[in-house]
């Protein structure tokens, strides 16, 4: 019995995750309160997001403009590259505030149980650039470091990555390093509830203190 | 890191209830992900959201009409009103299709914490339909159901607009009677785990079996 006005965009609400049929009626309610303005203003956004919303031809990462802002810092250090699978884990590090490197989106990882194959993500742009640049200035690049989830499908997606760049190494002779982010326990956790695998991680992983 | 065109849209839907800073960039991310056409839609919907909702001029209840579906419905049973707190309290009514009356939605309640007294919220609407229909005709109205929430909010709205139904019925010679929603144990909860309150109402409730 809500007018159709608002049962729209329950409904839509409710195709969103997480976002349960009760919750897209309580939020559709919340907005019919909101400023008039503000819903315009959102509305206009909405409806251009997918228009604005570009990838950066380098790093694939979400931005407005053809380059991104991060490809397009000169302070940024070129001689590293994080591959991460979302926008929302590149958005991680750069909220710690803890790398000044570059990094690569992959917008996605190898997932043969939901038919996502290595051409489904950007791998090929990856390994491009890294040719690119590694045909240009064999040294110029020192490290890349693949921050993929560690769970079984990030894992296979870093794996897999791995392989092929060292097919490009050894094409380009280029001297980078290839690493992957520690495993370990989190900080502020406990050693008793722990699980199994980060744990056994933890002690594979010891370093000298 | 993100776009523009993706902050905007975080930000605005962290301010809806419940969706933090990460929820709302994950939300955003994945509106991203949908069809243009859906988003377009979507936009346009919110852009004209206030103008096309109005309230019942009768129930004040969400309309897209003067006279809401309900209160146009010549099959219902005019001779009870139901007052409801709010228009996803009418919803529940409907969706359980156990009652077949009219209703009176007060967009709210009297809650003196929160700075909202009888005037803020549709009492006055109410006492004036309730008051006009029974000089139409003091016979038509047979009962009032008070189905605001059972908290100490809802029960003082619902004791502070029974003396005043009590006062239009010695006005208008009606003889409606004025009726609280049960309370007691939810089906399907354990005495065991029932808080003080529902358990001291139940028992007070008891009822011949």
């Amino acid at each position: 019995m809500l007018p159709d006005s608002l049962k729209q965009i329950a409904l839509f609400l409710e195709r969103l995750p997480g976002i349960g049929g009760k919750t897209a009626n309580r939020l559709a309610l919340y907005l019919l309160r909101m400023p008039e303005s503000d819903l315009k203003e959102f509305g206009k956004q909405i409806a251009q997001l997918k228009e604005k919303t570009k990838r950066c031809s380098v790093c694939m990462n979400l931005s407005e403009k053809d380059i991104c802002a991060i490809c397009d810092d000169v302070r940024r250090d070129r001689s590293i590259i994080t591959i991460v699978e979302s926008p929302l884990d590149l958005l991680s590090f750069e909220k710690g505030n803890i790398y000044n490197g570059m990094y690569h989106v992959l917008h996605g990882r190898i997932d043969p149980l939901n038919n996502i194959g290595p051409d489904d993500i950007f791998i090929a742009s990856l390994l491009k650039r890294i040719d690119e640049e590694c045909k240009k200035d064999s040294q110029q690049l020192k490290e890349i470091i693949l921050a993929t989830n560690p769970d079984m499908e990030g894992e296979a997606t870093a794996m897999f990555i791995r392989k092929r760049l060292d097919e490009v190494k050894k094409e380009t002779g280029a001297s980078f390093v290839i690493t992957r982010l520690a495993y370990g326990l989190p900080m502020g956790a406990s050693v008793e509830y722990a699980d199994y695998g980060t744990l056994s991680k933890a002690i594979e992983n010891r370093r000298a203190f």
